[in-house]
């Protein structure tokens, strides 16, 4: 067994610093493990007591009579390092170190943090500042937290990994509440060498483990990450998350708009959708998310059927799932029929959706028959049983009918519970139904369970990078003629650009085209041409001379700067245009896709896609997020208009993934912006392009 | 006493069809009025019995001693419309008849209920298929719905109407479980007499309830909803309301873009935005609602202090009111100077927030010290304390402490409690802390507290409305020429337009404009006239010869018409263009403002104003409308970009207002689109205009 298993399964634990007195903190552990019958050996370790319970104490680490598996450090934060060094050096597995005072407080305890890492060798530690961990499928508590005195938990499939302590308490005492089992828990805290990853892969080998949650508060290795959740995924596993942070969004400031538009926040929505964990958007949406993915059902299309025997709440039901899209359509013919049949003599309207059970709420073989016919029929691809007042006193009856359906289909099925009722719940849960006391949650339950079952976002492995060109080997900022060199070296058709450095060389280039020009001020050091007076559009050969004074005056007035040169590009229209860029954070590099124009900015119509290093966008994925976007009837042909030239838009985006996956970390930033599109067979053409490229030193 | 008010204290009340079993429906309405010791009379009708408990029973309404206060119908649809004529010969103030079987059911259904409305005379009915109401101030019960078989409710100050009998249930029950009291509660459900709007204005009056809950289908009445709302406003009561049938928003066919646009659920929201009512997006914010809103405490600011002693929960509180726009700055100097100089010793770190209390969980003394210090800071306009596990053991001494401390400020104050604990919840509540099990029901309920301080739209009335001109006596479409002339009488600036009937009328009208032109067909047979080919933007004088050819042979290939009729308008350019319409729906009628452009349109960028009869909006009102755009920067000067003429827009919307007042139910339809928006001091012009007026006959 490696460390971490033996973290979870020990054959011995010391606790150092246990206290004889149980109702203290220190008395804790070794209460927690007694009463929950822990087998293997307990070595309290306290210089100032003969025993504790009916367990021989140690005055010292070195005195015990073994190297244990797993030590509980019950020291404050002055002296957990000195016990963390004498149980490195006698061989112990791994040691959780539960005192706060560490990186989380400020300088001294930064060092104190750093005195803890040095002494650790090659024992694994949990924490600091954990509230340890649980193993609730073998019945081992290794805490000293209060939040976790209860006399029975349930054991279940759903693992727990959570950065905050405090959080663990609260998702383990309202799953309780509610029915849903736990397998392991384990608070992380501070994660000086054991983190998140390390146990979404062991919970991913975990056979107790069908589902992993996580409260996430920062990702230190996305890498890490990524690994471990494939693993999970390849193990038939869900991973799920809440993660704090949302409301930083949009506050890092940034120079491209590439950069505005992405944001920390949004960053981690693209790396949890390209490596297939689902996010919980509220708090509670995580416990609700947890409850229909141990089903490992999977919904295979969009129409629910909701049997209610309780008018108003069927309709809440139904309509929060139209909100999110989901469809509620009449029984079909036969299945009308079939529950005609089934409920002789009654008056109720069969032939609607929600489907009335009035009668059937209190008659079990009826409501199995309702829910077999309703299960059969090819009408409906999911089940909402909503649970009324009349279950309150039988609670029993409406669970035990459902749970004798699940056997004949591997539709979804969940339970609504209209009136307070948590026993209800629990006792559905325990059916193996998931039950929610929001309708809404309904919905945010089918959606994860369509999201599970659909495929990853593809790339395609970079294999024949294009050569680099001189232009790569270069630091800073390109100016537009040289970005656009950079972008053409890569397959993307930009604008065509000739460079001059007079009025008299303008008129020349400009005469050169057919129709009205462009002309724009080419310095590297300019970022934002347009704020500066450093693009003028729609020129003729006639209006150029006068504009292009103009121009060098205020640029001049604007950056100080001397303007030398200069760049002429045709005028072109286009019925639309796009933003592509890309945006680099911790989590990776994503590519961000977005309409152009002042309009899409403010509604931030974008999307991100985050790219694995070494990875080019597959052609699907271009085109997947383009129709992601907001805005995507445009380039679909809206309202009569023709179809635009998507197809060229996929190539470009494709050119433009080549590029940052070759240029890998030399690349700082890049965008083309706008990228013109023109209608189908007719291009898609970069009209202006922004690279900045790392100095070499770094 | 009016006959509502008999129905709330009733000094007697006959219950028609009464049974001696208990156990039995018809069991059940005396059994609740005798074990919550209601003091007046109880009239049991039966022939079959002579006696119920201890009640005489009567044979037949005729025998009744007195006219009863209140009647509970308790027969069947087929026979209850006989007994409703009876009571209300005898002069019986209001019966509730419990039936279903009405015009929820069908044909038959539907001519029960007619037999029923016909049967009523000057008595009120509740009902039916209504679950009755409760008196929860009195304790009595009028009702045989096993729902409410409760042994103790707790009397509060949240008045419930819902429209669903089964949904009152579970609010009802889910309230009790948290510790929420009601005063009322009362199903209206087929309002077949009294209704929503008449309960809304009972419980307005009513010195027992603060808050009115609403769960709504369908507002029948708007009007006499809108003076209800009115007249709890007037009295200081909050109106909140949960709608159901969101999902059919946008399912409505419409002419216009204003109808696509509107939306039957988005005229819900712009009636409540209008009159005062608070709406909850989800179910359950209805209860964080009312316990937020019972307190009566307002929110005069952005800035909240979170107080916690578990970490996590602190920034899941902070990090989502944060999402929501709220801000929670650390403490100032002295505040956390102050905390400093309570928590001696204590290494906390006191200048951030959420402010760390870990030491004061358990001690009470401090922890008044703390929330008094943050109270009494300028910092703060409320407050959030976070309840840990540490309270679990002791619910009281969290909650004693606050309330101890609710005298000494007006500011709101919130508690999350994180772990799962009702006990905790229903002692705060029952302190006057409103409790949430959800971090985003903090922000939820501030936002509440914010919008109820805020005043209403504000409206002007229409005191002099401009004579009505020939046009607007015609019946149908007006062509565009004759419907810019109708916006011109409203002083409306509309592009300026030559009617011309050939190619060669045409070039002379164009010739008479500096620039390019604009061609359009000119029929009020065509609505969409771009569809069909009529439209040609930019024309010069040269090119209008043929692209009016053009014109009438597409106008003929798409409609079939010969188009006899054209317009030459100037050719506008515009920095950006708006669409200002109307919608008309069972609510009222609303003016409809949004951003033009495909892309605006895609993502619904438009905002719905729901105008009282006879009134006009105010400029203030106008300029409002424009600010909540969401692309609003665009004409308030975007990334250096100039002001637009926002004076001038909001000049032409209070010309459309006032059109729209003037006709009134004559203006079927009426739109500009686009209105052009110039620069500031440039004007804005409606370049497009579209009038659809109703058949006189009608």
């Amino acid at each position: 067994m490696d460390s971490i298993s033996r973290l979870f399964q020990p054959r011995s634990v010391a606790v150092i610093g246990a206290s004889a007195d149980s109702r203290k903190t220190t008395g804790r552990p070794i209460t927690y493990l007694m009463k929950h019958g822990y087998a293997g050996k307990v070595y309290p370790v306290n210089p100032k007591a003969d025993r504790i319970g009916d367990l021989p104490c140690y005055a010292s680490i070195a005195d015990l009579p073994e190297a244990p598996d797993v030590a509980i450090v019950l020291l404050g934060a002055a002296r957990a390092h000195e016990a963390v060094r004498e149980l490195a050096s006698r061989g112990t597995a791994a040691a959780i170190v539960l005192a706060s005072g560490f990186g989380e407080t400020g300088e001294a305890g930064a060092a104190r943090q750093a005195a803890l890492m040095s002494a650790t060798g090659q024992m694994r530690i949990l924490g600091p500042n954990t509230i340890g961990l649980v193993n609730l499928t073998d019945r081992i508590i290794l805490s000293a937290s209060a939040a976790l005195e209860m006399d029975a938990f349930e054991a279940g499939s759903v693992g727990l990994v959570s950065q905050s302590g405090g959080i663990l308490g609260s998702i383990l005492s309202r799953g309780a509440a509610r029915g849903i089992g736990f397998s392991k828990l384990i608070s992380t805290s501070n994660e000086v060498d054991l983190e998140l990853s390390d146990f979404v892969e062991y919970l991913a080998n975990d056979p107790a483990t069908q589902v992993i949650a996580l409260y996430i508060e920062t990702i230190r290795h996305p890498e890490r990450f990524r690994r471990a959740v494939a693993v999970a995924r390849a193990a038939g596993k869900s991973v799920v998350a809440y993660k704090v942070g949302r409301s930083e969004a949009g506050a890092r400031a940034a120079i491209s708009h590439t950069g505005a538009m992405a944001g920390s926040d949004r960053m981690y929505d693209a790396f949890f959708r390209q490596i297939g964990v689902i996010r919980a958007e509220e708090f509670n949406d995580l416990l609700d998310l947890c409850s229909a993915l141990t089903t490992t059902r999977i919904l295979k299309g969009k129409r629910i059927a909701v049997l209610t025997s309780t008018g108003g709440a069927g309709t809440l039901v139904a309509d929060s799932l139209g909100v999110s899209g989901f469809e509620t359509p009449p029984p079909d013919l036969m299945t009308a029929q079939a529950l005609r049949d089934l409920q002789k003599g009654d008056e109720a309207a069969l032939d609607r959706n929600p489907i009335d059970v009035t009668l059937a709420g209190l008659d079990p073989v009826l409501l199995r028959g309702i829910i077999r016919a309703v299960l059969a029929s090819p009408t409906y691809d999911a089940l909402v049983v909503v649970v009324g007042s009349s279950s309150l006193a039988m609670p029993d009856l409406v669970a035990d009918a459902i749970r004798d359906c699940l056997g004949d289909s591997d539709k979804p099925i969940l339970a609504y519970v209209s009136p307070h009722a948590p026993n209800v719940v629990k006792v559905l849960e325990g059916r193996g139904v998931p039950a929610f006391l929001n309708p809404e949650s309904c919905a945010i339950a089918f959606q994860a369970m369509e999201t599970v079952s659909q495929s990853l976002p593809t790339f395609t492995p970079l294999l024949k990078a294009p050569e680099l060109t001189a232009l790569a080997a270069r630091e800073g900022a390109l100016n537009e003629y040289e970005a656009s060199q950079l972008f053409g070296h890569y397959g993307i058709h930009c604008a065509q650009t000739q460079v001059v450095h007079s009025a008299q060389e303008a008129v020349a280039a400009a005469q050169k085209l057919t129709g009205p020009v462009v002309l724009k001020v080419l310095s590297s050091d300019i970022l934002h041409k347009s704020e500066v007076g450093g693009v003028r559009l729609g020129l003729t050969a006639e209006s150029l001379l006068k504009a292009f004074d103009q121009m060098v005056m205020d640029v001049r007035t604007h950056t100080g700067l001397d303007a030398k040169s200069f760049i002429i590009q045709p005028m072109l229209r286009a019925p639309t245009e796009l933003i592509v860029g890309m945006h680099r954070d911790p989590l990776g590099t994503a590519l961000m896709v977005g309409m152009g124009g002042i309009t899409a900015e403010l509604m931030n119509d974008s999307v991100l896609c985050l790219m694995p290093p070494n990875m080019v966008v597959s052609e699907e994925q271009a085109r997947s997020l383009l129709q992601q976007l907001k805005s995507w009837p445009i380039l679909d042909g809206y309202r009569g208009k023709p179809k635009l030239d998507v197809d060229a838009v996929v190539q470009a985006i494709i050119g433009f993934s080549t590029m940052v996956a070759s240029l890998g970390d030399r690349l700082l930033e890049a965008e083309m912006n706008p990228l013109l599109v023109m209608e189908a067979g007719h291009s898609a053409v970069a009209a202006d392009a922004v690279v900045i490229l790392a100095s070499k030193a770094i």
